[in-house]
This record gives structure tokens, sequence and C-alpha cells, in this order.
């Protein structure tokens, strides 16, 4: 298996001694740092990764010390801050040419790191790593299709846990808890359901006192986590048989969906992927109501680089891993999303997420 | 009600014309957006908060605007990238001398600021920040004591839940399905369920395959989100009957809990209170087995702001809410934490999690 290091310094053209990434505290982590660790347990709060074209290295606090030397990664560890900044100034002073990761770093820390290699030149290579990152390796495959498999198989029994009466907290509850069972070590970000009016809402936070009636929509967004790889499904039910309108935006989402997915392949440019799924939207009665892109970058983190956008249009390359995730958002009234998790192919796509797209009730 | 952007204000001495919080793509959003603007939906990325003296406003992606005016925060909403940069242009260009927390902005967003405020002065105030975060106000302490309400429920139930036999992955499920039905919107982190040996390694992730087995210490890190605000709380168990060592452990590491929030209240200073819990240990014969600091800043953040350390001393002041969680941890054999969250007092402190802290055998 090619390293997480050698894959990074293939992208990197610049000459450099070495690419420093640190973490700052919780939510402030790079993951950047766990991509390129592949470490999969513990929080590595203030910790640092040295990356050279064929050696990794983390130092670490004594509290993670134990999750990094069973993975096998070579480590050094600190007490307190004080030792922190004594082992980062000998290791970084042999540097001058150091790559960061601007888009994760914090200013605080860019400047420790500044100080510590005793002024070395600090190149942001976010864009690199970022590329880096977009092709998965087959370690990183595994973990996200069992992911996706747990996602899956999670959303397929939401008929069975969910019925009118029931808050969107306990929906929520329940989604997890099936996701835990099956294997996920943790939910990969916080859980949209939302029900009735709530899901023209696209990051709606799930209410203690919403329950679902007759006639609302109920939308359900949310992703396992596994080994710290994730997925990221949802799927949108009807309580009670659905009304005209709620077929028409079903059917319309649905159409808009299976035409991303469809011209989706190697070479394909992003743009393209997302014009199919909002002309097929913006050519219905709902024009307009598709207010976010067509999908992004899953990996190690929910929000992976790469995206399925006119904005940020880009050449979607066989081993990505994006989401296909096209929605109508009526204000007031409600909205319907359908996403799957998909990996880009040579001529085509593998939909990872099996889930049902049929129109369900609950 | 005292607003968050007069807090703010109240504790920079420094002549500035606003602060500026932007937050990245997730996991690194600024935990400071959330504090300043109360927003309880809605993960606004690539959103920035502006504070003025006496005046909060947003710029949002459309994606959440409707979290943003349903809390009556004044909004601008941007469509794309380009948009976003004319209002902030617009927006940032009146100002000459900026407030930026360094702790949580990107490096990237640093350098977007800077140029679209058309090269004003940004001047660090992330230390500023984190004082006006440490003392809670009153709408905070709602949050947070409901959040420490489920996390004491769910916790004071896991004699019910958890049995020989179970998978680590199991027993999270189970606590976050727990919480969850109590009203938790989320879990607060990746909760921490280690059995035996992996007790000794604080930020240990559940492991789908380890099984609780007599002889066994179970450790449970968990906490709950509530409109954003969390709690955190480990007890340990043991299954079946415990040892004479298992008891001595246990046994130093409460009575070193407990002369830690015994040393707790206004004025005193933190190093003291956490040499107060290390005392305990060090003088037993588990000395040196307390590898982290006795506790830390709880709030919009698992990790907020304020310590109870050595490290990084500081004076505790009334309204704070710290946790305290000394812990002792032998590898390969495991380990013992006790944690609470405390609110500092004039004269000493109240628990606000209040499970039993006997030793208690599942």
């Amino acid at each position: 298996m090619v390293s997480k290091e050698e894959v990074v310094f293939s992208v990197i053209s610049r000459d450099l001694d070495a690419v420093v990434l640190m973490n700052a505290v919780e939510p402030n982590l790079d993951s950047c740092f766990f991509y390129a660790t592949g470490l999969t347990a513990g929080l590595f709060e203030g910790c640092i990764a040295i990356l050279e074209p064929r050696r990794i290295e983390v130092i670490t606090s004594e509290l993670e010390s134990l999750s990094a030397s069973d993975a096998g990664i070579k480590i050094s560890v600190f007490e307190n801050g004080q030792d922190r900044a004594k082992i980062m100034k000998k290791k970084l002073s042999r540097y001058s040419k150091i790559g960061i990761n601007a888009r994760e770093l914090t200013v605080s820390n860019h400047k420790l790191i500044k100080k510590l290699s005793g002024g070395a030149r600090l190149i942001d290579v976010s864009k690199e790593l970022s590329r880096a990152r977009m092709i998965k390796q087959p370690d990183e495959l595994t973990r996200i299709k069992k992911a996706c498999q747990i996602a899956s198989k999670t959303c397929d029994s939401i008929p069975d846990m969910v019925e009118e009466g029931m808050t969107e907290t306990e929906a929520s509850a329940e989604l997890i808890y099936r996701m835990m069972k099956l294997g996920a070590s943790s939910p990969a970000f916080d859980s949209t359901v939302a029900f009735g009016a709530k899901s023209a809402e696209p990051h709606y936070a799930p209410s203690p006192t919403r329950r679902l009636r007759k006639g609302n929509f109920a939308l359900f967004d949310f992703g396992a986590s596994y080994k710290r790889y994730v997925s990221d499904i949802t799927r949108t039910f009807v309580c009670g048989p659905p009304s005209k309108r709620q077929k028409d935006i079903y059917e319309t989402v649905l159409e808009a969906q299976e035409a991303a997915i469809d011209a989706i392949e190697d070479g394909v440019s992003g743009a393209v992927v997302d014009e199919a799924a909002r002309d097929v939207i913006d050519s219905s009665r709902f024009s307009g109501r598709f207010i976010h892109s067509t999908g992004h970058g899953l990996g190690v983190s929910v929000h992976d680089p790469g995206s399925i956008s006119s904005a940020n249009d880009m050449t979607l390359m066989e081993g990505m891993v994006l989401t296909v995730e096209p929605g109508i958002y009526i204000n007031k009234y409600g909205g319907v999303r359908i996403e799957d998790d998909v990996l880009v192919t040579k001529n085509g796509c593998r939909v990872l997420t099996s889930c049902s797209k049929d129109m369900r009730r609950l």
C-alpha cells in the first residue's frame, strides 16, 4: 500500500522539506492530520504530524500516546506546552521550507510553527492536500463502504422505526441507535430529522417537541462514522398518503438525482453534473427551489474536499467519493432531498449507499 | 439580558471597530461564532458574524438563512463565494481595526478578511473572547444545566442498560439513545466507552468487537448537547465483584475528585485545585498515573476556555463552568475516571451533574 505521505508528496510539485499539520482545540482539528496518520481513535488536540516524503511522525500528548503507538506510528510524547515547544523546536528547526494546511491551521498555530521552526518559510499546500485527499486509497474506501453500508441498512429500517406522533429527536435517537448497533463508531454528524415545514431547512436540527403528523414530509439526513471515515445519506418520506404536490416534488427531485448520477464519470466536469440535476428542477414548476450545490466530497470528514457545483467547478476523477443530493425546498411548506454517496469510476460511478429511493410512507 | 456583543466588548480594552468571526468548513467552525450569535440550529460553514459594541450581524449562505432569521438575527444572505466576497467587502471596508479570534480562525480566512477589509489592522482578541466565554450568562447556564440533567439521568441508568457480554459500541449506542430520548439534540462528543485494559486510554474510541467481561473496569465518558451547549460526565463501573486493587484505584480517584471539588471557590487558583486532586493520587501507590489536567471549561464547546491545571493556571471565578475529572490509568490493566461538571460560586461550587459516585457493579 502506498503511504499517505507518499501520496501527499506526489501531488506537491514545490520543493519542500516537510509538511506540518497541527490540531488546535476541538472542534478545530485538522482533518488532514487524521487523513495522513490514519489514526482511528483519540482526539489529538494540540498534536502535530510531521510528514517527510517517506516518513511520518506524530508529536502527541501523553493522553493520546497509547492510541498513536497502537497504530504503529513513530511518536514523540510531550507532557505540557513547554515540553511540546521544546520538541517542536528540535524537530522543526531542521527545515527551511515547511508546507502547511492554511485551510485548517489556525492563525495562532501558524505563528507558533513560524516561531519554533526558527523562521522557516511556511508555504500553503492546502490545495495539494485537498487534491491528495480527493482520490481515495483502498484503505479509505474500505472504511467508507462500511460506513455507507451501515447508513443504508439503517435507512431501510426507517419505516419500521418511525411513526406518526414521534418527535424529531426521538426519530433521530432511533437512527443513531440503529447505526451504532450495526457497528458505527459514532454518528458522522448531527443528524437532520425534519418534519413538515422544517424539511425546507437543509441544515435544520431536530426538535424534541415537533411531532410527525399526517401529511408531513419527513426528511432524514444522517451518516455513520466508521474508523473516522463517514457516510452521508438523505431520504424523504411522507406520513400517510402523499398529496399530488408532494408526489410532484418527490418525483422531480428523484429525476434530478438520477440525472446527476447518470452524468458522473471520470473526466466529466462537476458543473456539468450539477447542471444535469439543476436543469430537471429548473425546468419544472419548482424552478429556483434547489438552493445548494449538488454534492460534496466525502471521506475522513463529512465535507471532504471536492464538490459537484457550478460555483466550484472541478473535473471528477476515478477514485473520488462524492455525495449526490439535489433537493427542492419550499419555505413554510416543506422540502425533499435525496442523497447517495458515489465512487467515480472510469465509465460512470458506483453508488455506495443502497437504500430504496421509492417514495415511501411512514 | 446583556447581549453577547456587549459582553465581548466589555472585556476588550483595546480600541476596535468590530470583531469578525468566520467559520471555515466543518470541523473548523469558530465556537465563538455560535457563542456570540446564540444560534442553535444550522452548520454555518463559511459564514461570518460581525460584532459591534451594540449590534450583531451574520453573513450567511442561503442554506442557513432560515435558521438564522428564525433566531431574530440581522442577516445578509450570499448565494456563492463571489457574492460573499462582495458583501464582506462592503461591510468590512468600513473598519480600520478589526478584532479576530486567532485561536479558531484559519490562516486562509485570515487572509480573506485582510484582503476584503482593504487592509484593516487585524488584532487578535482570542484571549478576550475566551475570557468573555468563561463567565456563563443566564441563557447559557439554562442550556448547560439541561444538558447536565440529561447526561446525569442517562448515567444513572447505565446499570440497567449495560451487562456482561455487550460490546463497547452497543453500550455507547444505549447511552446516546437514552440521552436523545431525554431531549438531547445530539451527543456532545464521541463517547468513550472502554472496557478492561482500554479504560487506561483517556480518549479511546469504542470498539464493535470488544465485549464486557467479568472483572473489567467499564469507563463511560459522554455528554449531551442541548441547543448547542454541552455536558461532559464520566463514571467507571466494574463488571462483577471488584478486586481489592480495583477498589483501591476507585477510592483514590473518588477521594481526589472530592478534594478538588472541595477546593473550588471564587478566587482560588486552578493550580491549587489541580494540586488538591493530584496530591491525593501522588501520595497513593498510584503516584504519577494521573496523566492529564483536572478539568476544562464547558459551554458551547466541550473544551471551552478555562482549565483546572497547573500548566495553564488561572483564577477560578463565580459563573465559570468547569469539569472536575481526575483519573488513574494503568497501561495494559485499566483505569478509572470520575467526572462532574460544576458551576463556580462565591463560596464554593454547585455540582451540575447528579449521578451517583458509589462504586457500582454491572
